[in-house]
């Protein structure tokens, strides 16, 4: 048995996939999270879509050679441990993520970043298999990155890749981490909802909000943006052409800095908006590409919101099956 | 024999120096660089000023066991040519700076990029010695950047290490690159010295120019800005203000993204300002940094103004010493 099982554990979905040796994807299946009731029970509730994506790959859990999982939050990969994870009630502290899971399922689990996992999922079987160097950007309610280099992860000291909080405009708007100028304080979902609030507060007409009750949305999906842009909403435009800019200087400036092959665009609204809004990024980073006469590729994630799941698959612990 | 020649080839001046087995100087020179003749002209200045360094190691530039360089421009190492130097007349085309070189001074000779040299010279014998990973950032006439990860220079296509092009203020003043908002538009000695005239010619009151004369300089050197400084220039201190801020942004997105243990500060207003400017380049940094319980130390370059010049002596080929 060499099949293997991987988590992508989200703010509101769980996704779970089983993979073949190969890395090709047997089954799959997702469900909430229930981060309104501590670490515990979203533990319980990975294992449950665990045991359903066996059960659509025709396996049973319990004989996964192991189980890796993208978790937000820090991550400890040798202890297994999380801790705060901003988005679940109750997980600031550590916890035994590892431990809890493997006693829950019956398998070997490993635990490590949500976003370098899926940068090495696109980078070993998705867009970025022909680059030896790439940047992943994870476009979603905040930014993500990761980096491969020369084949392997580049984590620092274990917070490498924070593209989102690259800065973009010193000075500049305030983001969700506190500081000024970053790029997610632009681009990040959660950044351009709260400036769409404020406008429309201030008498900015916008369809966003009817857009997202008519959807029984609490908040601006990346669905309820599209559905926007495709109405001509002006105020939509507006923030989504400041957030295209804003990750073109960003990831513009990590071209500069790190010359790699390839940049791949994922995330939910990375996903959502697809190739036009990759060739309106690649647009915005080539004004700042230093050595323009040769710019990475920028291309589209290709694993689709599976890539979490297969990159957390891909770190599943073998030794075991 | 293992002594080595190293040579920095800068835009006003030429370094050179010979160290022994252990990258320790033994006897070092320097010269005018004489920019309005030619590369051939500056080749043979190159090996004069190489053969001066011998001498003052006691030995002769012919016994050498080879010399390294470093250059700006595009360097080609494995030929051993140099194109596009900006700073001297008649050098956009390939010039076989290598062979030259080798010819004039009878050793083996290889080329490389200054900034990369100067920073493993730094990584290898000076102030980051007692990390694996840093980013060297050269503060100078432009803005450079080296980068060693693992211990190893990360050079990208060849490309890597633009830290003077990472955007700071997406739409910002323009660089000297053409692009908008490039750390080097903020920081770059000669992005200062334009802004400095253009203020001074609009009538603000200021004494960088008067002390230019003094010295009879034609450009605001570091020297100039530092006298300044002193006497309390306002123009002086409100254009270093800025610098400091634009490289704080920019060494804090690359911090952000790399998660490096060490950054070191070079280049002839970093080696000018000395301690006091790393410690105000630190501080604007940490306003950046995103995962700031853990920053990087920010450190002096501690080879000083024959950091490039040991760092091309690295690369000397020694083969056929």
């Amino acid at each position: 048995m060499s099949m293997r099982g991987g988590i992508d554990l989200g703010g509101t979905k769980i996704q779970a996939v089983v993979v073949d040796a190969e890395g090709k994807p047997l089954g799959d299946a997702r469900g909430p999270t229930p981060h309104a009731r501590g670490p515990q029970e979203v533990a319980a509730a990975m294992a449950a879509v665990m045991r359903e994506a066996a059960s659509a790959a025709g396996a049973d859990a319990g004989s996964l050679a192991g189980v890796g999982v993208g978790s937000p939050g820090e991550v400890d990969s040798e202890s297994g441990t999380v801790s705060n994870v901003v988005n679940i009630l109750d997980w600031s502290g550590p916890f035994p993520l590892g431990e809890t899971l493997a006693s829950e399922i019956g398998v070997p689990v490993a635990i490590a970043n949500d976003v370098q996992v899926a940068t090495e999922a696109e980078a070993t079987l998705g867009a970025g298999t022909d680059y030896s160097s790439l940047l992943g950007v994870f476009w979603g309610t905040g930014v993500g990155g990761g980096i491969v280099l020369d084949g392997k992860p580049w984590v620092g000291r274990g917070a490498a890749g924070e593209i989102g909080h690259v800065v973009v405009r010193r000075g500049g708007a305030r983001c969700p981490c506190g500081r000024r100028g970053c790029m997610e304080a632009y681009a990040g979902r959660a950044a351009m909802e709260a400036r769409a609030r404020r406008r429309a507060g201030q008498g900015e007409r916008t369809v966003l909000f009817e857009i997202m009750e008519e959807r029984g949305r609490d908040r601006l999906a990346s669905g309820v943006w599209a559905r926007a842009l495709a109405h001509g909403d002006t105020l939509a435009q507006d923030l989504i052409e400041r957030a295209v800019k804003a990750l073109g200087a960003g990831v513009g400036s990590a071209v500069n800095l790190l010359d790699v092959e390839a940049v791949v665009i994922g995330g939910g609204l990375g996903l959502r908006f697809g190739e036009p809004m990759v060739d309106r990024i690649r647009a915005a980073m080539m004004r700042h590409v230093f050595s323009d006469e040769r710019p990475p590729v920028v291309r589209l994630a290709a694993l689709g919101d599976l890539g979490g799941a297969i990159g957390g698959a891909l770190r599943a612990p073998t030794g075991g099956g």
